[in-house]
């Protein structure tokens, strides 16, 4: 998470602005590695707990985004497996007690696999905004007892539609 | 990690056989999540680790490759932050007691950055050669003190140079 | 963390109801291992981030308890270092959104030590209160720059002390 | 991780000398925290990564000790679980790259329970020996389907009885 990289002028993207899914999730201390700061994994973390608390089913009681349909289990239903993931730094993350934000829309819904984009800020109370991170992660649905790719149903492809956005460019690939 | 995925047809890689290095990374159970495989984000975990053994510079009397030249500490010497990775996941990764097999190359050398490319299989002695998956980490080096960006020097650039090969190529990239 | 062991008959134990820190803690889906339940050192890790919020000083803005005095940094001020735990675990902990809560108090002060005492529970507003685990933690105060153990200070001592409580006790202990 | 207790004298504890299990465990530098040290809830992960190369039983053609004859999965045979554990830490774990040595031994075999006792050193080979950190875990076998205890079956009990010794006496305990 490179102090040295020309980080996005503003922290509104040029993405189209999409409905976007803003999850907020806390970090810990123990996101920190022997650099003192946010270690690079535990963003990918940050990211896999914002996709279950958006996408997958709620217990009973529990508060959860109306995009949370995907019912998800070892035993039952539907695995959702990372097929591949891109992800840039913007700036080192200092450990900090107010939650990040996770923001997330979908870059594409597609026959069993879907396109989750993420922007990871401070949070939106904070005096000045930061964009820290941007990713890009393509999540397969499989189910859990045959382990063959199922399909994004009917009432996934209704709800999740609504969150469609253009899909996140990355300056920096070559 | 999807089992659905066209994987490539051959371990050996389309990519030219430059001199790679071979860095086996011991898995823990603990980084199987509660689907029963190694979860995508440990993947990184085990890229870090193998990235610590094959760059950073050994203390007296332990065994490392000609490459760990560098100084990292965040007292002093150079902290190596990641500004960009990409991963491509093939196959679900179960745990196993024989270390995986990272092999590693440069994709490029830059000024105050490297490009590391990684290919992560099984065990060498294995019956049947597996690759899990492939992944490209732009590194940047940067003073600890300052925290600025730092040149890669002239021992890095003389060794690590002797590792550079064709950068790697993501076929599921949109 | 057995459904096998003599589980405490009620949440509201035997110690003195001294005066209790609670600090919501939340899960993350990560912290569930291959037996899909939280494993017991995410269980640890859960206990160290309440530790963090609850007497570790907030940057200013953070909302923290009044007990959250200690300047800890590895630059500067205080490490704190665990020199023993011990804790039992009453029930499997599944994956939930709402936070777990982890109440705290000191079951004595010492002179550069404080002995920790945590129960952790499920989410208040849940229609059963469970008790997941008790623990223990011995804290030794050391020295950022000098490595030496250093004296808890009056304003510790005087915060800190309002919630002081009776130690634990371990029924399984032999 | 304290500078500041009183660690045992030497290496050699007081403890009977009985036939132990000598599991090496590698380190990774993402187990260190901020403290730039081996954090303590890492130091319980290379204990549970012991147990299971220790204790579970191996894949064909993989290489285990004659002590591995567990059966564990989530979809049948045994889970393990830890009803509770003691830990001690006598010295800060710095970053190494030759694997620490756990050693281990039985405290006592129960119905369906055994303790198993853990001492943590760096490798045989250092000038130095140091002891890092004494563990005691107490770990009930539970049937995978009906979730109920299940007994330490004849075969655990022949080969496992092989290494009871006595169990660890705590110091600091109170």
């Amino acid at each position: 998470m490179p102090r040295t990289r020309t980080a996005p002028r503003t922290a509104s993207s040029r993405v189209t602005e999409a409905r976007r899914l803003h999850i907020p999730i806390a970090l810990r201390w123990g996101d920190l590695d022997a650099f003192n700061h946010v270690n690079n994994t535990s963003m990918l973390k940050l990211l896999e707990e914002a996709r279950v608390r958006a996408f997958w089913k709620a217990a009973p009681g529990e508060d959860a985004p109306e995009t949370a349909v995907l019912e998800s289990g070892i035993d039952q239903g539907v695995l959702t497996l990372i097929a591949r993931q891109e992800i840039e730094y913007f700036a080192p993350v200092p450990y900090q007690r107010r939650p990040l934000e996770v923001q997330m829309w979908f870059g594409k819904i597609g026959g069993s696999s879907v396109e989750v984009c993420y922007e990871v800020f401070n949070d939106p109370a904070s005096a000045e905004r930061i964009l820290y991170a941007r990713s890009t992660a393509v999540v397969v649905l499989v189910d859990a007892v045959s382990g063959r790719p199922t399909r994004v149903n009917d009432e996934m492809r209704e709800i999740w539609g609504r969150y469609v956005g253009d899909p996140l460019v990355y300056a920096h690939r070559r």
